[in-house]
């Protein structure tokens, strides 16, 4: 019998111009006396998390603050985020201010001051233990100051189990943040590297979701067995259309005038609108593949980026492969994908539809945002292929949210036609 | 200075065939171990409040069940429902049967179970006290089971003072439902009556927050300031706008047909749909009209309905007065107004567009599900013009909402064209 209910949840909003300053407000309407504010040396450093402990103290908080969340989450670096919490923990509630890696890292320490364990007994099984939160964690308030991650929105923490090499996370609806906070101009620092590559996640996201298996064509669910993900429904749907429709009349010009507050309003926007989408439907394909690109980095550094270590960052490893990829899903829903193509390029005339429709313009946008020109520009070659599509084909919680089955063979000729994309 | 910043909040949402037959597993997810279910007389007899109560005893809920609420409440109602409640309870968790009537009766339910004082401490003043709850409220799972009023997806509880004789509120974040749990099969017995009024309530809520006030048209507010009810923005533009696409592809067959089921699962959708806009960006001219509308009826019985005692449906109350209002309205956004006419009728020219074309569309859609031709229809004459004026103008929360500042005149204007529709 196939699935006929999906399911929908997001965190409330805040969006605007000043919406950070009124985060003492917000954290004492939840009833909230104490805080632990959660962040990573680099947003510090631009001098984002003092205003958001003066807003939180100005409101009579107690406020403890961590800034040592690592870019890209490893179990290391969150136990020694664990044990910094469990010390001056529990809290009323827990402010997440920056990207990614900083919401990730808050929701562990939520799960991990009001749970006991430790942290891999909930992380996702055959990796870790898939434990199940049994007790309710507080409030998380997520403060995103790089557009892109959706983590604000999403119910996952991300993280590289480093002994056994592998990226994975922990998964349950509890780890979704109560409400998000969206102050545009948090962003207008941000380099255009940065913007480029998490502009592309946003990107992503939102024609991942509009083009993952649709919810009824899942087995049906008890109730019990229901995830956050879903497959693509109406709601997620309708979130992916309007991040395109925003990133399309935006991403160009956030690049190449990051002081834009107006595209990076939209940027803004548009990256919470795939997050609400990409976080009830599920992403798939280019996702999956991102994990080793970015796991068996060499030496390739970003522009932008000044991170102390080789990396792909998350939105480029995920780009890269992306116009293949879709080449590869276009005949599980043509439609689709034109849709897609005319929303992300609208001048877009019904001619030129077809198969390349959406990776020609996947590929023009990234050679005008400045993207390196396939795998090979960030150091891989086709004696890696093997090694990649092993990588890849162990993210089959992704994969099972593609439309149709991925072989390996599949995966190989996604990969290999995305060493060089123009 | 003009605000820069609009909130969005939404319960989670379970939508689907079968997807009340898991509330027990969703009861037990939040914790709780007792519930209350509140239901209305006509929602028992339809047997829908059996199942309910069911699915939460299998999974080891002690439940109380309440199926007295009245239909559109009253001060008098909600006090017997918190006298019975008051001696019942408290629960866990509160389930809500019905339709706007049995969900508002469950917010005040759960707000005078978990809060001190009488009812009328937290009605809107001037008629209440208007006093915030100091206490957590538990939380409340909505299960509409007339599509339309969208009550499960905002922060409002309506009711009649009767000795005032005066429709307001009790209007507060807390009361916003945790959950909604929408089963399309729930609404196939509906009669087309009723159908036909709520389905005008789901398409004025959707018209009503698109041509709202946009929240940057405000002065900017203090955070504790801010009320669910923002005005147009982003992201109620974008459910408003999907709200009347689904309704122009099912309303009128809804209507015609209701045992149509993918007809029923998409107005279901829209409703929801609506909800998610107007509990963000709230409504105006239209609704505020349906206040005295509906509560100076003299013996107009509507068919589908077998209340006893007249009535103007809620949704008929604020239908009626809608093309007269569009009209007043258009030249503060003729963009806006053209684009929903382009929705609700797909075939739409550009050459129709201008003033006239989405009041007549209304005009044709209201003609073509039965509904009257007009207040001279349900009852009134020019001689009421006076004291409905009056009624409408009390209704300044909702007129503060407006585009531009509605004037006695106006209204007078709008009540007037609408005594005859076509």
């Amino acid at each position: 019998m196939s699935e006929t209910i999906f399911t929908y949840g997001s965190p409330h909003l805040k969006y605007g111009t000043g919406a950070v300053t009124e985060l003492g407000h917000d954290a004492t309407t939840l009833g909230a006396r104490s805080a632990a504010v959660v962040s990573d040396p680099g947003v510090a450093a631009a001098g984002i998390v003092t205003p958001v402990v003066e807003a939180l103290e100005t409101s009579g908080l107690r406020v403890d603050v961590f800034t040592d969340s690592h870019v890209e989450p490893t179990d290391a670096s969150l136990e020694e985020a664990t044990a910094w919490a469990r010390q001056h923990g529990p809290w009323d509630v827990i402010v997440a201010v920056g990207g990614g890696s900083s919401i990730d890292t808050a929701k562990a320490i939520n799960l991990m001051t009001t749970n006991d364990g430790e942290l891999m007994d909930y992380v996702n099984a055959p990796v870790g233990g898939g434990a199940n939160p049994t007790k309710p964690l507080v409030p998380l308030i997520a403060v995103p100051t790089t557009t892109g991650t959706g983590s604000e929105s999403t119910t996952i923490c991300v993280l590289d189990v480093l002994e056994q090499n592998v990226k994975t996370g922990i998964s349950h609806p509890a780890l979704r943040p109560r409400m998000a906070v969206i102050d545009p101009d948090l962003t207008i620092s941000q380099p255009a590297g940065v913007t480029a590559a998490s502009g592309m996640d946003i990107l992503c996201h939102a024609l991942e979701s509009y083009t993952a298996k649709p919810y009824t064509e899942f087995a049906r669910k008890k109730a019990e067995e229901r995830v956050p993900y879903c497959g693509a429904n109406p709601i997620s749907d309708m979130w992916s259309r309007e991040a395109v429709r925003l990133l399309a009349g935006s991403f160009r010009t956030a690049v190449q005038s990051g002081h834009d507050a107006e595209a990076r309003g939209a940027m803004a926007l548009a990256a919470t609108f795939a997050g609400m989408g990409f976080g009830n439907a599920g992403v798939h394909l280019p996702h999956a593949n991102a994990y080793p690109i970015a796991g068996m980095v060499r030496d390739f550094r970003p522009d932008g980026y000044d991170a102390d270590h080789a990396m792909v960052p998350h939105g480029m490893a995920v780009a890269l492969t992306a116009p293949a990829a879709f080449a590869l899903l276009y005949p599980a829903n043509p439609e689709r994908h034109h849709e897609m193509a005319a929303l992300l390029e609208p001048g877009t005339s019904v001619s030129d539809l077809g198969r390349d429709a959406l990776p020609n313009a996947l590929r023009r946008l990234m050679r005008d945002i400045g993207f390196p020109n396939g795998l090979a520009a960030v150091g891989y070659s086709d004696a890696d292929l093997a090694r990649l599509v092993e990588g890849t084909m162990k993210q089959q919680r992704l994969l099972a949210t593609a439309p149709v089955e991925i072989t390996e063979a599949d995966v190989e000729r996604v990969l290999r036609e995305s060493m060089t994309l123009w």
